[in-house]
């Protein structure tokens, strides 16, 4: 079976991210790479705060505290005649992998609002969402995968970040061929649930020691 | 009825959070804080990136882009023979208003996790997490408010950023006294759903023109 990662990206910086999904191992880059306060352009160093219980990168000139949390990654399983919309990835990694459509939330947008907006960039597809079913925790690239289900209201098309956007029926499904571990979850448990609304499934993802 | 507020915060940076809420508006003072590059201490500009549909920050000299996006909070609905816990708060904004725990989710955490951390730190409560039941899009204060019901197991006590802890039966909730819109609508969904996991119950607050 090739390979799978938890979690991809082209666009990412290391403060906050567009497009799909950044690789493990943000969270140690997010630490190294700060050294400035964006405020006020002091030096930074990684302390405990007073009141606070873990170290954050704190301005050695004002005190700002660059607080770093997790980042919210939205996606889809859209239908159409029980059919599945994929899209293969036309950016690294992953390049020539199937997706769910999915990447990151914006500001100014609700979750269901982000998962539509990705499905439309990345093919060209309107949505209706239905409801939220799965959610998984890539703990080491610091992100939450947050998946909805949706109906294919119309045509679809292959966006900028896509080579190629087709429906599969269930027994059609490149699982040999998907990107990322999460959307596989969320395939799996979509699959499982029948259009039953289930709540939500919870997965959780960490680098193995050693792996990739 | 006391006013309630979308999102509250007193340890809130301006580019991610700890403790409890960041109060509205943080989406306009992130955009009006941020003057420097934290990798190379550059100025930054606001421009569209190449490949990219929407205005960002990005440093004149090394090109660094600064992506902002919506950030989590996670709590939990903890439940003792019937009776609901409660933390009234110690901290600013809603001082002496009753919140359930919640605060902003950690690297390094689960969803879930982050809602049992919470229910520790401000209620003294270890809980087994049940199922994800309410999703709140606080739209200007660019977070999500994710919500997990629980099981107390033994007994509570009065955290540092509380100033009392209670269980409250269905018909002792202080409506009145409440700190937060999303609060309130997770206790209506929690107290409806009578322990059935009916999927997740999704909610958007905006805030209204002219508001505080």
């Amino acid at each position: 079976m090739a390979e799978l990662v938890d979690a991809p990206d082209s666009k990412s910086g290391f403060f906050g991210s567009a497009g799909s999904i950044p690789a493990p191992g943000t969270i140690l880059k997010m630490e190294e790479t700060m050294k400035y306060c964006s405020s006020c352009g002091g030096t930074i160093s990684r302390k405990i705060p007073k009141d606070d219980n873990r170290k954050r990168t704190i301005c050695d000139d004002c005190g700002l505290v660059h607080y770093q949390n997790p980042l919210i990654v939205v996606g889809c399983v859209a239908e159409s005649d029980s059919k599945i919309l994929l899209c293969k990835r036309s950016i690294e990694p992953r390049y020539g992998y199937w997706t769910i459509p999915a990447g990151f939330m914006e500001l100014g947008e609700t979750l269901a609002g982000g998962a539509a907006r990705e499905t439309l960039e990345e093919a060209c597809a309107n949505i209706e969402i239905g409801h939220q079913f799965a959610s998984v925790d890539v703990i080491d690239a610091g992100q939450v995968h947050i998946f909805f289900t949706g109906k294919l209201i119309g045509g679809y098309g292959v966006g900028e970040e896509s080579l190629d956007t087709q429906l599969f029926a269930e027994d059609e499904i490149p699982w040999d061929e998907l990107a990322f571990h999460s959307g596989r979850f969320a395939l799996k448990k979509y699959l499982e649930d029948r259009g039953q609304n289930n709540g939500v499934h919870f997965h959780e993802l960490r680098r193995q020691p050693g792996a990739d």
